[in-house]
């Protein structure tokens, strides 16, 4: 008998995990539908080749596929290397993010849909990265998405989103850091060298990760003089109040359509309903996001400083997503929760809610068979008024109940014995201070739990 | 350009859809909880050896295998036939049910799990068959166990459990139907063909399908005499009350010591708690459920006479499940909720609620850019109050907006003209009616839409 195990990357979640991680999904999808966004689910397993070629030469080799059923010895024969016989293997693969299988969708069901169309969608992903630590092969994914709209009013209430989510969750001090692309492409413009956006954008965006002089090693590397260096340094030393900020890109950018165009968009976000954010969002020169396909307003949430945990969160407005599908000249918007790293966040800070870790609230001691019957019913009383209740279920020792309900943490036990019932009374112990009081078995229904 | 498409045999679940399975999912979690039951959540991919062999030779065939990364193209040259290499080229497969991944998890856990461990599990599960009107490659399951536990309260909880939730559902005239393992095993025992309760077992549970006639022929095929197809042709014919058909079996099984255990836990499960149901248990002596390791209790929910949907759940009493996986001697007993099916009865029967199919509530009209910061404001007002709205997207038309709060279905619209903002007031129009209302703008927080 081998010693069960489960595949390297993946987790089994218990109760506890279970009910903290619903927690965290149930705030963020009342804010999505309190936004007006509709839940979409698609299928775990998508058509290879949906999913081949959308996210790079290395995200294709993470890809897990699936062996196609029946007699597949024959195909096997013909491959002339391994990443052909997966090819030769295997019509369908499993989601790899939330995005392709978004587009796909839109593609297909074009003809019904209302735009914009405002989504969300909280599925699992899967990759076959190497696992460490906070990294895994199987992880949520949280996204809410705009297509068919260019209106900037969905980049505003994208932000409130989060704002909204990390003020239910109850996490102070973190952070919202917006940029634009647009202010990037200007950026490469005027240095001079805007064929070399996306270098540019790859280093700037390891600048906390190297420091300056890692990103000015880096641009040199990639072919970039001290002259075109020395600008790039200069806009990444720009500070101050977002006012600030902006006034010091109006300068640098002046002659610059696309510059102008980027300042113009960050001005909006920020000035048109600036009272109805409860953490204003920061302009962040430096944010870059890796990804290439960003073309207006990128966002990253950064976790509140005392944790070091990084982003928690990001997005941003692309064009043209769909058009991998055949249909071009759809742009989009969109964000993302980092559910996994949310969760630590919580926990280290401690922010869980005592209801996020409550199951059972009430147990039924069952101590003799007479008595079982009443409890039975009693139990039934509660569970209508929606208190969840156990009734233990043998008849056995106190001290063995007792054990149960320490190791299920459950707050309250209710302990019946025959003179107890015969008065028409139940004890009720507070497993929490160890406090025990009588009640009268008829108010039972009404006590505040 | 490829037209995308999806997998055959899966789906996408577009917003309204998904909010309809949202409401059976949580009516059920909630009745799980309300019963004290613990959720758990097992990873999508298991190794494949977790799997093999626990689903028999066709269930086998049926598991999705994932493929490895890396270099395999070696291995596959190794295969002498399909099934070896499925074996060679993937350690990991997809979920094919709940119970194996449960029985796994509380082998792997046993040291900390306390006893009995009652869980539910609410996950989708994979499987190669052959797609069909309702049968599905991707569909999810919903289980509760009980595991570590012989008490028959157990089967009394898992019963008031369906009867809760197709309360809740709104669903009048389901039946569930209950039976007892042991009293096949006396039949098959009085009929003198013990060996044969399998044959018997797979016969009686087609009765509904091919009638008596055709179950008495199949019996005669798999070599019972007739004397023997007599005796199993008028147990199936035990009719009358719960109580009408508990004394015949009591005739019937006077001398069967395994048939007297069988009704003594028939009538424990039903005169133990009667008037805790809304819906009284049937005992149902044809009832057979054609898989082979139920050892007591037998359980299946009928949906309503007039949707000709057949089952809507199942389950029973099991020995020794975890005793695959090296833990033996543990009993469980649990039951399953077939959602897709579920789905399907309350749809036919118009039994959703305007709740479960409610996205958006309110849409403010964004007619021109001067009202545009104003209605903003009342929007984020809404939403603090729990109203989910919407903002249109841009300034527009009327009808073109109109046009988009039809698409979507939504009851409220507000609408701004520059002569309401400065009289202070808002016109809500409720979509379904056609009626409109002027109101004043510092009322409509406190609106019951």
């Amino acid at each position: 008998m081998i010693k069960p195990s489960i595949p390297k990357g993946t987790r089994d979640f218990g109760p506890v995990v279970v009910r903290k991680r619903q927690y965290i999904f149930q705030t963020i999808r009342e804010t999505f539908e309190l936004f007006g966004f509709q839940p979409l689910e698609t299928p775990t397993m998508e058509n290879l080749d949906t999913l081949t070629g959308k996210y790079g030469e290395e995200g294709d080799k993470l890809i897990f596929k699936i062996l196609d059923n029946g007699d597949i010895l024959g195909r096997a024969q013909q491959a002339k290397d391994s990443r052909e016989l997966g090819i030769l293997l295997c019509e369908k693969a499993l989601r790899y993010d939330l995005t392709i299988p978004f587009a796909r969708y839109v593609v297909m069901n074009q003809h019904e849909l209302a735009l914009p169309f405002k989504r969300y969608q909280m599925q699992p992903v899967w990759r076959g990265d190497r696992p460490a630590k906070g990294r895994y092969r199987e992880f949520y994914q949280c996204d809410a998405d705009v297509v068919g709209s260019n209106s900037l009013l969905n980049e505003i209430e994208l932000l409130l989103i989060y704002d909204t989510v990390f003020t239910k969750l109850g996490m102070e001090g973190y952070e919202v850091r917006i940029n634009n692309r647009k202010i990037l492409g200007a950026l490469a413009e005027i240095v001079g060298q805007p064929d070399l956006l996306t270098d540019i954008t790859i280093s700037i965006d390891k600048l906390d990760k190297i420091g300056m002089d890692g990103v000015k090693k880096e641009l040199q590397e990639r072919g970039l003089s001290d002259t075109e260096i020395t600008k790039i340094a200069n806009f990444l030393n720009i500070s101050g109040s977002n006012e600030e900020k902006l006034q010091q890109l109006g300068v640098l950018f002046q002659n610059s359509p696309t510059g102008l165009k980027g300042i113009e968009e960050l001005s909006y976000v920020l000035h048109t309903q600036p009272e109805a954010f409860k953490t204003t969002p920061i302009l962040d020169v430096t944010l870059a996001r890796g990804l290439n396909y960003y073309t207006g307003m990128i966002v990253e949430v950064k976790a509140p400083e005392a944790v070091k945990m990084g982003s928690i969160g990001g997005g941003g407005r692309y064009d043209d997503l769909t058009g991998l599908f055949g249909l071009p000249g759809i742009s989009g918007v969109g964000i993302s929760f980092g559910v996994d790293r949310i969760y630590d966040v919580l926990e280290e800070l401690q922010l869980f809610p005592a209801t996020a870790q409550q199951g059972t609230q009430v147990l039924f001691f069952n101590l003799d068979a007479e008595t079982t019957g009443t409890a039975f019913k009693l139990v039934m009383q509660l569970r209508a008024k929606g208190v969840s209740s156990e009734l233990f279920h043998e008849t056995s020792k106190m001290d063995k109940q007792m054990k149960y309900a320490n190791k299920r943490n459950i707050p309250y036990v209710i302990i019946m014995g025959e003179s107890e019932v015969k008065e028409g009374l139940v004890s009720i112990k507070n497993m929490v201070t160890g406090q025990q009081e009588k009640i009268a078995m008829t108010e039972l229904a009404n006590y505040q739990f």
